[in-house]
């Protein structure tokens, strides 16, 4: 290891970062390894498909707050993270394993909720609990699931298959998941400084929903083999648009094009946003947690993605290599960034 | 949910208990789904084969202590462990996903150290890194890693298989990681009270070795083909000898007898049991972490198993249901339990 590596942290390595340095001096040897590290899911030869297998660990005051977190709804948001990631890769999810690590402030009910929260996502998704890990810990609650999926091998959509001029589609819409968290912050400070002070919540109740309660776009993967058509790329929105579309354009080596007045905006997130004092388009470029999909179709397709429920087409696959360009409303041209373009907007 | 579940606490359902306990709703849906929550590793239809699929969650104050663990050592254990658990399906591992939650106490240094571990552990056992996730946590290091492995349909053991007058054989010996533990607990208990005097553990590296950085019997799993022994149930010795031959009794639906005069103990555990006045049984009964091989065979194989370098031969499966019985070197039988026989045993 050179002394440059020595001098790296982890705030200035960013996840990303940190784990390619981590696996640098990682080499596969199985035959059955078809790809690792760096795509939604892991992809494993399965005889005549391919085996799919994502993981995520949730760590309570990092990735949850149980003030307004509902077990229930916590156990099922960590099932459906996953899930998401197999439906990235246009896989079918089918087993789950859920470890976890819970200290002695929680209750059997508590636990019994989470797992309730956690056989809904199996129902819903037709998905089956086949393992796990259950375990104390000193404080909090850590929670780990993988999922297993499998994919046709000509059907399987990685990051790295964009190509010029594809036509860039997401589903659903951005940003109420984000805007719903800071709803929920907000309620819990108030709630902390005055504890006689109900939260006021009901009058945005999708926003809420989108944060505790994602759902996965099995319907979207649906829909489209429906139809026939393909992505060359795929991902989903975990970490926001402008991060996600960036990981597309870094390993199909191409650049992009989005049009923020494409950007798919649910109406009560845009009044939400306005109460905040938050630009929507931020939001929707950089609030992650959406877990919608993201993907990039060629351009023959253009009439029947138009065509479909709950997808957008944003922008286009330009030239270049690894950068992406938003146009902006007022004609603007500004660089999208993994995290924040706002700053540049000012300048 | 009945009023006597509320009542249970977790510490009354115990670890098992308490999985079977959050998991009894949850039905399996999907037809590749051939053994879900009960053995060492869920097993899933591959087509020609089976893949199996097996986790744990080690969490830092729980699993491990940081004091006298190195960074590296945990690393390789950590994979070692669940490699483990494909062995014991009788399976070949070849793949690995590796989450970790980490607080900011960690430098990037020790996260080298434990992904080297890690990587040294995939080396020499021809497993991939093919995934995982990275995040922050308010305290310590949580690490969760799945293993994935193949086994052919008509090898596959599982702890139900068991039949009467089946030979109880084990790997390796036993015992000498629980000491090793007892040693390191020890020497750090003599260190936080006066840290000038420097830790006396060279004279027992084999038992301080079996502790930090266990192997896992991939060996065993070769002589057994070699020899065209097919084992009818299999098992690690995770928690120790009479907790895993209970579960194997259990699944199995038999009894069991074990020598206490044919447990294999090294000569290195022997005196460190003399110097800490434990009776060495008892480490061997019910230390656990020795990672080796608990496997049941047809008599028919008594010369091929007796013959293999590396096992011994130390009881035979009986009539009855789910119990076991320890033949003392004393002539006493006593009942075997998950948790400790030695009280029954003064009484």
């Amino acid at each position: 290891m050179s002394k440059q590596k020595n001098n790296n942290s982890i705030a200035e390595l960013g996840e990303f970062g940190l784990i390619d340095f981590l696996v640098k001096d990682f080499k596969t040897v199985q035959r059955s390894t078809i790809k690792a590290v760096g795509d939604d899911a892991a992809v494993i030869d399965g005889g005549s498909d391919y085996v799919l297998v994502t993981t995520d660990m949730l760590v309570e005051g990092i990735h949850f707050d149980l003030i307004y977190t509902p077990m229930k709804h916590l156990g099922y948001k960590s099932v459906v993270v996953n899930l998401s990631d197999i439906y990235a890769m246009n896989g079918n999810p089918q087993q789950i394993t859920v470890s976890l690590a819970v200290s002695a402030k929680f209750g059997i009910k508590a636990l019994e909720e989470l797992y309730e929260g956690i056989r809904l996502a199996c129902e819903a998704y037709n998905v089956d609990l086949v393992g796990g890990d259950t375990t104390t810990s000193l404080t909090g609650l850590c929670l780990s699931i993988t999922a297993l999926g499998r994919v046709s091998k000509d059907k399987i959509c990685n990051r790295s298959g964009a190509k010029l001029n594809d036509l860039i589609c997401v589903s659903g819409n951005l940003g109420a998941s984000y805007l719903g968290l800071q709803l929920l912050e907000r309620e819990k400070q108030i709630f902390l400084s005055d504890n006689t002070i109900q939260p006021e919540i009901s009058r945005h109740p999708y926003c809420i929903q989108r944060f505790l309660k994602p759902e996965a776009r099995r319907d979207i993967v649906e829909s489209l083999a429906n139809a026939s058509v393909l992505p060359t790329a795929m991902i989903d929105i975990s970490d926001g648009l402008s991060s996600d579309i960036l990981h597309i354009c870094k390993q199909s080596q191409v650049s992009c094009v989005i049009y923020e007045d494409k950007l798919p905006v649910d109406a009560e997130a845009f009044a939400l946003a306005q109460e905040f004092g938050i630009d929507v388009s931020i939001a929707a470029l950089n609030g992650g947690e959406d877990y919608e999909l993201l993907f990039t179709v060629d351009q023959k397709h253009y009439e029947q993605v138009l065509g479909m429920a709950g997808v957008s087409v944003i922008g286009y696959i330009s030239e270049g290599k690894q950068g992406g360009m938003l146009k902006a409303r007022n004609g603007v041209e500004v660089p999208l960034e993994a995290q924040g373009w706002n700053h540049m907007r000012d300048s």
